[in-house]
């Protein structure tokens, strides 16, 4: 059968329909959409094919790229949902950028960590600016990928993590969702982790509790849509139901190879720049406890 | 009528038949697929929407982008085909680098530019060099694009081509194909020129002999299939023939701006930089008929 | 007799003295010091080899690279000085960055254009957005180095021009200065273009009112200090007077290419991204006469 | 007393003279100059200040820069001294990058990693492949600098290594020497691994043997001239013997940051691009045991 690629509970959700075994309620928050999905152990997991656990997802449209005030409400909506998943607990905050900074719709982790606020050195080399600043303690690595390092980046990431013992980490990454619409405009925040084998960018080892020890959260934003999941799509609207017969008819058109094909708008560099400000700012907010301003004052 | 995009001369006559006003003469060169194509005067200009001229194709595969050998062996015959839209006389060749080079799918100009043996400064700054090396007198500029500048990039290349007087110049362009399979494996040359309104990238003036005052060739590769193009042929080979319905099927799909989306591989960005990598040396060769070890010897 | 390098018309007084034919002025502005200095025809250019005309130099302190703050208040400052050289009329303004964006030290220009609000075209394409702003016509352009383009980036400005036909120009580079603590912390302008020969960045034309028929300001900060005039002024200051066997002693030590060494700051890829900042926002807010926010609900 | 910084054995032999407790022995290896020394225990790394171990110097001059036969002799020189090197076991090699990307002097390192045949997993993925092209098992990564990630580059390293449990580890790093003409025309490899406290790089912990429990080679370029240490060199060239006053004089005419001051090469982000292509092919052959088009068949 067709899988349709989607990294995002939500769309998981509306594939399955209301007996997925994922619970949701919505909100309005400051104008934007917030859906709280749950993922049910069992269930949950069978049906959807995602992992049990929370999943947060924030709607926030597109004003953002172009208006000052919307990046600002943008960030400090999303730093105050990825509250909700941290834990309470004093320590180290490891942020993680998956993904390949050489390739453009695979480069947001890599890109959001170059902007991170990062102190965990500060508090041993200079303690009083530490303590005067209010700075939470982060630490953040690009584990590359595979190809660039000959080491999976789980490895990398695990063997990081027993060096580091954070009180938790934050998988940032670039994802997938079924629909064009969602590109850029939609975040995904959850506490599940990273399973294997999600996504289009070939993530083939779990990054989660069960792996590093400590909670795990992801965060990422959908930067392109796979071509064969939308031709499916396509498809499936002019002749009103699935078939069997599209596959065949997807691999004539996609020169069999849909699933290395991926739809983006033609601005996808600017965007990923774009959305990986957006992420770090949220992350600096979220973590440091400060105002983006005040934030501003440690950055380049 | 939905209009499919290509700026491929070989497309169109595909598209529109053998009737299209189209003479084309197809050769085995080097194991590799050669079409020369002549776009008639009015008829063939009107049926197909192209340029009256001549195209020369090259069906070069992909194998290049792995082998030192292929790679070698594609620029010879590149820069063989280039040498017959060139010109005799001598003086120097404008080299004009198309596009934005923060924007993958539409950097190919600028990267080519950059990788060009640039020789017009040094028949005067030390003409015993210039003469002992053999070189050509090369030329090359990147004028940027529209949102860059504030600037028409015609206006650019018009103004520095009054300055510089070449004998020809010579436009190097990301091009949009209708078929993913001839992405980064076909190149199309002519002696056309840019049409206004050509291709997905908003080239929005005419770059051609009547506003240059010279012989204008131009020289691209298909980095890029129009969403919006890719969908209709999908639905056409699943339904069996064109309907005025599908396009807002595509509309609903493609979230309305399929025209903004693009279908792209994976790779991308690494495939930019190595296309550009065979553009360059396939002029190169062409223009200061040197090898390509000898030409090495002079760039970084 | 060795000759010290400076772009800066204050270090050519502070050279030659105050018969330098070089009238200066001081004061005190929002905290910093603006020095207006005026190069006498004849007189003035003779003894301190800089051309006739008016230079402002500002001394804007390092604490702008790390406070939001400092940083505004610098922005606005130089867009306050900068006013005082723009021309009354109305009209486009040309903006031209000189260097070379692959060399750290010589990529001021290029990097300020590349974050510059530019918006000729938009008066053409969306009158209503353009009158409903309030932009001012700019265009701008980086013409690259000769070994990149084969052709005087004097060459290229003058034919723009000659397309675009500004008000005026303002020309943006990268210079050096003979005291390390003036890198990154004085912005000189003035209103007498470049001449040919001047810095150490080898711009080989002249680019002023006489060859562009239009005003021409030029904006810059200093990037480098030549190695060798930091050697000569080391052994001034050791010895206590200058002396002509200081030249022999420098070859040595400086392996016979100390016009080829520059001494820059170990962080100097991050200033000049900053620095580019600095200077872009002053010159969106001259030229737009905009606050800094609003600018940034027009820039990616 | 002042401390002249070189990262260089054959300086800080050069400085301290025969008495030194280094054994040099040279050679003439295809034309090129290489230098054998030994930092005997004990009195030679009291002495000279550096640890104890082989250092070879192989002297490359600056012709494989513009020529590619240079450009292949230097490689193969190389590979065949860091053969000496390298232990005779089976299993991985992983090569560090040290330093930081965006510091142009400091990049040497991780712009390495990036052009290295890496391997690790291909013999896992496709063993066939991996047997057939003769693959040594190669992983490489960058930790970067405590300033992007918060964490010690020597615990991530360490962490990374007891995860691959290689036969042995490659660090990469930029050098400082005392004399210009060494820059990029000199490369040093050892079997110490790194100091800490060494070079002006701010290296803050010790890489070797006893970190990491296997071999560690190490093999840098000098990219820096410390401006102090030539500001000394200078003042000592012109008086004719040290002179503690010198030092107040540096500290004024460097503005009191001379060791935050480099020299540098006009060209410098030219030349670490370049000598990392050289470090990247000399190693690929090395451990590879290819040719370098042999090894071109398999890198991007």
């Amino acid at each position: 059968m067709f899988e349709k690629r989607t990294d995002l509970a939500l769309e998981a959700r509306e594939m399955h329909g209301e007996d997925s075994g994922i619970i949701v309620r919505e909100e309005n928050k400051d104008g934007f959409n917030v859906v709280y999905a749950e993922v049910l152990r069992g269930e949950g997991e069978r049906l959807s094919g995602k992992s049990a656990g929370h999943y947060i997802t924030v709607e926030i449209g597109k004003d953002w790229m172009h208006e000052r005030t919307a990046f600002e409400a943008a960030s400090y909506l999303l730093a105050s949902e990825l509250g909700r998943l941290l834990p309470d607990e004093n320590g180290c905050v490891l942020v993680v950028g998956l993904g390949n900074i050489e390739i453009t719709p695979d480069s947001l982790g890599p890109r959001v960590v170059r902007e991170l606020l990062v102190t965990r050195h500060i508090e041993g080399l200079d303690p009083s600016l530490f303590e005067s600043a209010g700075f939470a303690s982060v630490a953040a690595v690009s584990p590359g990928v595979l190809a660039q390092t000959g080491i999976e980046s789980a490895e990398i990431v695990e063997s990081v993590c027993r060096a580091v013992k954070p009180r938790c980490v934050i998988l940032i990454d670039s994802l997938a969702s079924r629909r064009l619409n969602r590109l850029a405009s939609t975040v995904q925040m959850s506490d599940v982790g990273l399973s294997p084998g999600s996504g289009v960018f070939n993530r083939r080892a779990a990054l989660d509790k069960s792996t590093l020890g400590v909670p795990v959260i992801s965060l990422g934003v959908p930067m392109v849509v796979d071509a064969a999941t939308l031709a499916y799509d396509l498809l499936e609207e002019q002749v009103g139901n699935a078939s069997d017969e599209f596959v065949s008819v997807i691999e004539r058109v996609l020169a069999g190879n849909g699933r290395e094909m991926f739809v983006t708008p033609k601005e996808n560099d600017v965007i990923a720049k774009q959305t990986a400000k957006l992420l770090s700012s949220a992350l600096n907010v979220a973590l440091h406890q400060m105002e983006i301003n005040e934030i501003s004052l440690y950055l380049n």
